[in-house]
């Protein structure tokens, strides 16, 4: 796909100066653009870099004024970082812009599957799966029987969807994830036998997971993940967690069995939080914390292992990185306090 | 699948007790309970759910004192719990009922197969393999050549399995899980070249192994699951290794190469133990550990990283947060004694 | 495969001691070995085994002498170590010799596939992807489309690389590894809309990637491997994030976004990394650190969460399991001042 610049103009509505007639195929960051390449200038701190840029055109600023000559073309619109998320998301819309059902994909005849999908190449749709309209479903991926995919959601290569699991419409699942296996449960009373996990996993709509995430289905019930929850890669959800609306999970967390957390929470990356807590609405957990126990107060911040609030945990650092001159001061006075008893 | 009262009360030997012709297809929680879902009533605590529940039918104990009326239908039974947990078991069974090989499953010509074997869709099976009787494989499952895989043992949806693996009978892989990639050796005497990692994985019965788990091959001889081991989700297993019969691993656990775990050990979420250890039968160790010595005794408890012995990690923490005072408190006694000294 | 005595004496140019015609079919361990293996003895402790081992061929040193009867064939050689290191590396490539292109695997027209490669069932390669010469692409492996492949690259079994992703000559890139999955951005100031993810990866030449990683493309340009860079398994990168040239990263590492890392740096497992940093070359840290600022100076080792030097860490870390009995000792000193304030 190739654009010139009058095109480019023309869908964001801005002014030209320079060569109109050049044309790009890919966008860059104003520092690293070279021939070919579009960028834009919205940070003023790197307004230094247009005056070098090798990229061929460059969105700025309506009221950007330039105290040197410049070689790239310029496109002057009202707000450089809006038009410019605006082009990053046509770019995207058109590479993701797979359909159609493929010869090599295997859809069971009691799936009902809805208009204008794409299933790839080796792709699996099992029976009495539903997938609604404007499905995609890249090359490799399992969908189990019985699970319910809702309008615009997208599947990457090689997810693996257990039976009966249900997901909503405008969700984003990334490649390697895996929803509805078996939670971990054994039962010590009695051999070690597993306790069968017939629950499921509910993933409610504009939720996005990364990749090589596991999410376990319940015992019984369901594990939920509710509206607009976001989670990075490497996650680790256990049997019947539930996860409120609009909370962000970083990489590598791990939340033990049964725990509920609230809406709009923070986690950094590596957090583990133990089985059956509760965690209130707006809580942020620092990066490598270990959650122990509910926390009900709405909108604390938590850091350590075990975890407990924030600043606490930073001024209790600070002491223990300078516990060897404490103890020393300790040691002197020790010395002091034995000289007067011998005194 | 539905179920009528009086099918129920015969499997499970029960008496019915309201309308027997109410019709089941769904397990549920008493408190969760819908229209056409069946649950149970064991635990004294939640007695209460009974007189509101829409759950059709309330699997009860043979005794329970009803103090108002009840919609649902209950079938009396001996045990609740035990009844329940035999409806359970007997749904899971018929839900995982898959038998067949898909035409649309690649096997080797010179791979063996057992009898009444499932075999998915864009399944493959490699050379020499040999797959015992009631194997389940489902869709794009790997497993390479030379694989042994005994008897009644699951693969779910896309588990990969390299060549030489070993794997016992009444085994469950959850989908994702690698088994059998290489070892993390380097040469740093020869320019960091990679040392060839050419022995195996053995995974002896009845072991569990949760989703997208990553369990690397020996670099010579095996890396050894012994007969009971349960991984959850998201566990690394490195080159070497052996775990010992009935231990118990949770989410993110990491072990480091060549290291042995006794028996019946009990690793909570995100431990890491570091390669060359020995660590003891009965060890449990709290989210979060890192173990960088072998632990020689049995039945230890250890915390924190690095990792000793839990109650004088939690006495140590307990001073870590208040560290702030103690500080306090060793100004004020050098206050205290710095005024003695000018005396 | 079977080799006789005689034959690996011929490839190894050693002296044969005992029964030539004896025959080998796999590689075992000195002190494991048994009928049918071959064995090798270099380090000097492991010389008791070679009076017992059940092996049936040991490759010794040229000046091994024995102090009593050997029953297994031995073949003499400059050097056992590296005798066998050869061994090793011709079986590994006899095991790994695939080649060819299944029917089941489904190459887009408008790919360009090099020479002597291998693309296994049920394997996927893009539009416009380039394939060098001699790779090899295991079963289900996902190769997106604009994605550009070096010679002598393997990917096994289920490995997916998203589409416009470059990777480099002579990578090794293992099962269920991710790549080219979306970073985590959402814009917290527009109702947390997703910041679409439009740059890519680039894995520079002999790399090598453990199983089930993930490693996001670039919110805009590149996340990059440099040449060298080796993974573990179940390994996080986010967007954006550079590794330098001959750095290790072990097991569950995360490396959060736009962080920068040096050359030759070496990192335990599960250490955690915060975004926008920059790691110096020869930076060493030690297992579940986090580094939570960037590191200048060249060749330090770090330690803690948060982490600093890792001299100073345990040194404060001997004193915070000693801090019951610190806290005694301020207990005893109170005591004792309180008593003379009394006085």
């Amino acid at each position: 796909m190739k654009f010139t610049a009058t095109q480019i103009a023309g869908i964001l509505n801005g002014q030209i100066e320079g060569n109109a007639d050049v044309s790009v195929s890919k966008l860059s960051k104003i520092e690293e653009g070279d021939n070919g390449s579009i960028s834009f200038l919205a940070n003023p701190k790197y307004t230094q870099y247009i005056y070098g840029t090798k990229a061929s055109i460059v969105i700025v600023n309506k009221d950007l004024m330039l105290t040197a000559p410049v070689s790239a073309t310029l496109i002057r619109v009202e707000s450089a970082e809006t038009a410019f998320a605006q082009l990053l998301e046509m770019y995207n819309q058109v590479k993701l812009n797979k359909v159609g059902i493929s010869k090599q994909a295997f859809i069971s005849d009691t799936a009902k599957i809805g208009d204008h999908i794409y299933a790839g190449e080796f792709a699996v749709i099992g029976e009495n799966a539903v997938i609604g309209n404007n499905v995609k479903i890249y090359p490799q991926v399992y969908v189990g029987d019985n699970v319910v995919i809702g309008d615009n959601t997208t599947l990457f290569a090689g997810v693996k969807i257990y039976s009966e699991t249900i997901i909503g419409k405008d969700c984003i699942i990334h490649s390697g994830t895996v929803i509805g296996s078996d939670g971990f449960r054994f039962n010590p009373q009695n051999d070690n036998q597993k306790i069968p996990q017939i629950g499921n996993v509910i993933i409610e709509d504009n939720v996005e997971i990364g990749a090589n995430c596991a999410i376990d289905r319940a015992t019984l019930g369901s594990t939920i993940l509710r509206k607009g929850v976001k989670f990075d890669n490497l996650i680790h959800i256990a049997h019947n967690v539930e996860i409120g609306e609009n909370s962000y999970l970083a990489a590598c967390n791990v939340v033990a069995g049964s725990t509920k957390i609230g809406k709009n929470c923070m986690f950094s990356g590596q957090v583990g939080i133990v089985g059956h807590l509760e965690i209130a609405d707006n809580t942020t957990i620092t990066a490598q914390s270990g959650i122990s126990k509910s926390i009900l107060k709405k909108g604390e911040v938590q850091m350590g292992s075990p975890a407990f609030d924030a600043n606490k945990y930073r001024k209790a650092y600070i002491h223990f990185r300078n516990l060897d001159s404490i103890v020393t001061r300790l040691n002197t006075l020790e010395k002091l306090n034995d000289l007067k008893k011998i005194d």
